[in-house]
């Protein structure tokens, strides 16, 4: 281990930090002058990657999760090489169009593995990538041929491990032993409201053991003593690692060490000037964003290391695929990126069948041919119906199915990372209204455009007897809102097997399939091409013989609804299912047009909050439930807020 | 202690939790019949309570956070003798309109002290719970009279100890050495996918000591036992205590006991026959909700118990009250509740000021005014700007401001928990993102009409540097749609300090309060009586001189924003300030016209997604922000997103 090298780099990450965040005014300087030094000895010793092929598959895994801390990310990517990670970038740290953002954002560069800042969610999508090694190399590995063998390291600080998701994901990770997990603790004991005294005074190291980690513990600023920490917790076979190193929050600052000004602002420059004289850093003209000579001569030797270390994995990896030929084929489709769509389940018409129950059939049908499908539910197995075959745990790594227990929050996050990971397509499953438990990772899944897929079921006041905790109303309108969400609500059986397919189709992003406890009837489809027609969002479920005097639009269980209030109205009415009105949104006037044609009155049916249909129809022609609920048989408390047919009727 | 009337109490709870979920062919008997003894010896023992006062002040708490277990308070608050929870009630179990709701909802009856169901929040809010005694304890005892000293107990299952939110506050119970507390954990080892040795195998007896917790451990069917670990938890000063039960779910069906099947579904005919045998129950003539006679006895003679207990301490109270007329007078503003709303901070015309700035100004003022408003922020009391004098902490229970850490969601459930706790009025903070977190709570807020403050700052893509995942675009949206949620996001410093006096004013329900980080400018009022007209929602800001060309609708920090536009425009509109879309939609049609002309163009601005709107304005008249937002400083972020006065200005 070159010392000299790795304190140079240390030296080097401190200057980049301090002169980017000053230049910027706005960043946070603390947690990367703090941890420095493991940055050093991270990318110069630790971290198995290759800069020039950032997306290789069998990379180590590091995730930033005190993500505001990104100009220890940033500048570490620059001295290894990353090419997007440009020493621009960094001087135009925080800017619009850097790649050097102000928290590390999902592809905008290699080596980053995944947007972070949102305290406690780094962690716990970490885990969710340990969990994807161990399912890769399950199926993957034969005989000498380790193909997939890397770790996943994470740098987490005093917020993450207040924030309750990493106490999820990190009990789970702990059932589950994953060995490959190392995690350091930047332990500097100060969060932005001053010292930990003041709220967080826990033993976190008795925690972790209580969970089933390893926990080590050592000194930030001691290269050996990092490297025998990293080495104990790679011995370690069945427990994931904790490693607490204490450290001191911007370090290097002569007047702000060690207290909260160091953690969210720049420095001034003054102090800047301060830091560089105490950190012996040449004095420098401004911001000249200093980097030692020696730290560029060592990442210089140290990426001509790192490629002949992949190549001898390649090397590896060509062997294996000329011995295991089926096993490659299967690989690449793994990595295709690309979903199986089989020939979906057959509904007859006429058959009542809950939405979440049809959604089982079009899951297992699916998961058949996509083995790299994996996923599971918050203790809603049965309820949620997402059972799939072959269990996934310590025993049976091969396996599909994810037992993620009460926690939804760390199921989405962890969900988030299977699918970050690279490889795997995921799905996480939990009543609809406990997305709100689970919705920060939500809105990661979409900032990063990773095709998760939420199974939400029990998606309205039809939950019945549960009563108003359990029976969403705002959910549906909460969900579409959020960017790059794609929100399908099937009406039916079949519907519910196609949305399972659009689900599969989409790459760029989340889809949350929100799906009924109560039966639906399976109709007919006039519209001999509705499987198209539904991938634009809506078509007409029943079609009027003239000109409509109405158009109803209605989502899930409500077409049913729609139907009997038009069959009750004798009215010539049209009614439409509009499974997704994102996508309807999104298509021409002209397709538009053909499902709501001008002029018509629309009329609105859905089992939820208005918000969001006031565009499409006049405040007295939307059917919504904008109260909670009430608990009584789901038809009983339909009648009690005035949701059904006969009020729909009445309306046409 | 009458173990024999014990054991007929928990036979009863039994029977009663069997037949009610029976006839409603729904609800959850595993927990009721795995702790029926607990509940026995709580109700009949332990809990110093008096339902004929079931609102007394100093009564102890018993939170079931378990709340998928009703049957458990329902059956027990019937054998107490709360007057609401009728037998009838019991028999029509999970019927619309019946106190015996499907999970306990708050201000069903006396004796439910929350409303329960999502896991884990039961036991956080008891924390806030257990703060408010320990704040009102140091504001009110003097000398021998204390007149405030009860316990706060909760009964807690697998599914809450799997919830992050249950391990943030239980970390913060321990820090605040909230002594106080007792959690019995009905420890069956079952949830609903089966064992808990799927997913659940972390050691939380060490876990809870991890926190400071006391953790003790016994069986739950022996009485004697329980007594004395009550005795225990009562004898440690300085911890919380975790009492963990070893129980059998569903225990007394001899089919379905130490299984999942008796967790969530009726037992059935003919296993509630066979329960009934094995129990020992005299064969009924179907459902008969047999209670045994020594229970009635029992608790008949307890009635008359509990009534003595109560009278002594309102002696005591009278003695003290007389005492200390001063402390009296403070005890009976405290339990008013009505707010003292001062005369508000001025601001100069022009000052430019941040509304979270102005929001402490008003803040400190209230808070002088009300000495029981308490409340704190997520770890962000600076960049929130909620600090008032004070600190709360062990040392010092009289103090106001709570420091909760990193831990939003476990903050707003103690916000609940202080405001349900009576007494005190709470408010919480974290940046308006992060209301993504803590939104279950909110929810719970609002079922459970408590008047809980949420100061959400940041409240736009104008945070700036920080990037997506800290600017929110769809979070005023989203938090809107909550029902019975009132958003309030003033545009300059004097619409803060009313917002804040708004927000004071409201008992049925919580507010959110919209603030920005960056500055926005005072503007003249021309209406003399907008601060009367604020609070109908909108007023106008800038009146057109003839009939308005358009009407610009505006919120918070685009209200500067949308008179900039309408001054480069050069034409003659109508600016209105909308703090309160909802607010506004109450209004009278007349009330709204007054703002809003009949037929005039109206244009709608605000720096969020624009669900919600479509109401208002045609979709090309509504300027918004419909995807993630941008790293980069505030304005510079605005105008890539096209989102400035200029465009405004064009639209117009």
């Amino acid at each position: 281990m070159n010392v000299k090298a790795l304190e140079k780099t240390a030296l080097s990450v401190r200057a980049l930090a301090m002169d980017a965040i000053q230049k910027a005014n706005s960043g946070h300087p603390g947690v990367v002058m703090g941890a420095a030094e493991l940055g050093a000895i991270l990318y110069g010793e630790i971290l198995r990657h290759d800069p020039s092929e950032p997306k290789w598959q069998d990379r180590d895994r590091f995730v930033l999760s005190a993500g505001h801390g990104s100009m220890f990310l940033y500048s570490l990517l620059h001295l290894a090489g990353y090419k997007e990670m440009t020493l621009d970038a960094i001087k135009s740290f925080r800017q619009v169009g850097s790649a050097a953002a102000g928290h590390p954002e999902y592809g905008y560069s290699g080596g980053i593995e995944m947007t972070t800042g949102p305290l406690g969610q780094g962690l716990a999508t970490a885990v969710g990538m340990a969990i994807a090694e161990t399912m890769l190399a399950a199926r993957f590995n034969k005989g000498d041929h380790k193909i997939v063998d890397h770790y996943t390291y994470v740098l987490a600080g005093d917020g993450c491990f207040q924030e309750g998701v990493s106490a999820e994901a990190s009990s789970l990770a702990g059932h589950l032993e994953l060995s490959k997990l190392i995690v350091f603790y930047d332990s500097n004991k100060i969060t932005i409201d001053g010292s930990t005294d003041l709220s967080f005074t826990e033993d976190t190291a008795k925690r972790y053991e209580s969970y089933g980690w390893q926990v080590l513990q050592g000194s930030m600023y001691d290269f050996e003593n990092i490297a025998a920490l990293v080495a104990s917790a790679k011995a370690e076979k069945s427990k994931p690692s904790l490693i607490i190193l204490k450290s001191i929050i911007g370090k290097g600052s002569p007047n702000k060490a060690n207290t909260a000004d160091s953690h969210g602002a720049a420095l001034g420059m003054d102090e800047v000037i301060l830091a560089r004289k105490e950190l012996g850093i040449p004095p420098g003209d401004g911001l000249d964003f200093y980097i030692a000579e020696e730290a560029l001569e060592y990442f210089k030797a140290k990426r001509t290391e790192w490629k002949i270390s992949r190549e001898s994995w390649q090397s590896d990896f060509d062997a294996w695929a000329k011995a295991y030929p089926e096993l490659k084929k299967e690989w690449d489709n793994f990595y295709s990126g690309k979903s199986n769509i089989p020939v979906l389940p057959e509904f007859k018409i006429g058959d009542k069948i809950a939405t979440r129950a049809a959604g089982n059939k079009a899951l297992v049908a699916i998961a058949a041919l996509n083995p790299n499908l994996v996923g599971g539910s918050a203790d809603l197995k049965g309820p949620n119906a997402v059972g799939i075959p072959n269990d996934y745990s310590v025993k049976q790594r091969q396996g599909a199915y994810i037992y993620y227990g009460v926690r939804e929050f760390a199921m989405a996050a962890i969900a988030n990372g299977i699918t970050v990971h690279g490889g795997f397509r995921s799905f996480c499953s939990t009543f609809m209204v406990f997305a709100d438990y689970l919705r920060p990772a939500l809105r990661l899944s979409a900032i990063m455009k990773q095709p998760v897929i939420y199974v939400l079921t029990h998606d309205s006041i039809f939950v019945g007897e549960d009563g108003p905790t359990h029976q969403p109303v705002e959910h549906l309108a909460s969900l579409r809102i959020i960017p790059n969400v794609l929100v399908l609500r099937p009406a039916d059986a079949e519907e519910t097997a196609e949305a399972w397919a659009m689900a599969m189709e989409r790459t760029d992003g989340p889809t949350v399939l929100a799906l009924s406890r109560q039966n639906t009837t399976v109709f007919a489809k006039e519209d001999a091409s509705w499987k198209s027609a539904i991938r634009n969002g809506a078509y007409i479920v029943q079609k009027s013989k003239g000109k409509p005097e109405a158009v109803i639009i209605a989502t899930g269980s409500e077409v049913n609804m729609a139907m009997e209030a038009a069959s009750i109205s004798g009215k010539d009415v049209q009614v439409v299912s509009m499974i997704s009105r994102e996508l309807f949104e999104k298509q021409s006037e002209a397709v538009q047009k053909q499902i709501i044609p001008d002029g018509v009155r629309c009329i609105v049916c859905e089992a939820g909050v208005r918000q969001g249909w006031e565009g499409w129809a006049k405040a007295k022609d939307i059917l919504s439930i904008d109260r909670f609920g009430e608990s009584g048989p789901g038809d009983k408390v339909a009648e009690h807020l005035g949701f059904t047919s006969a009020v729909l009727a009445k309306m046409i």
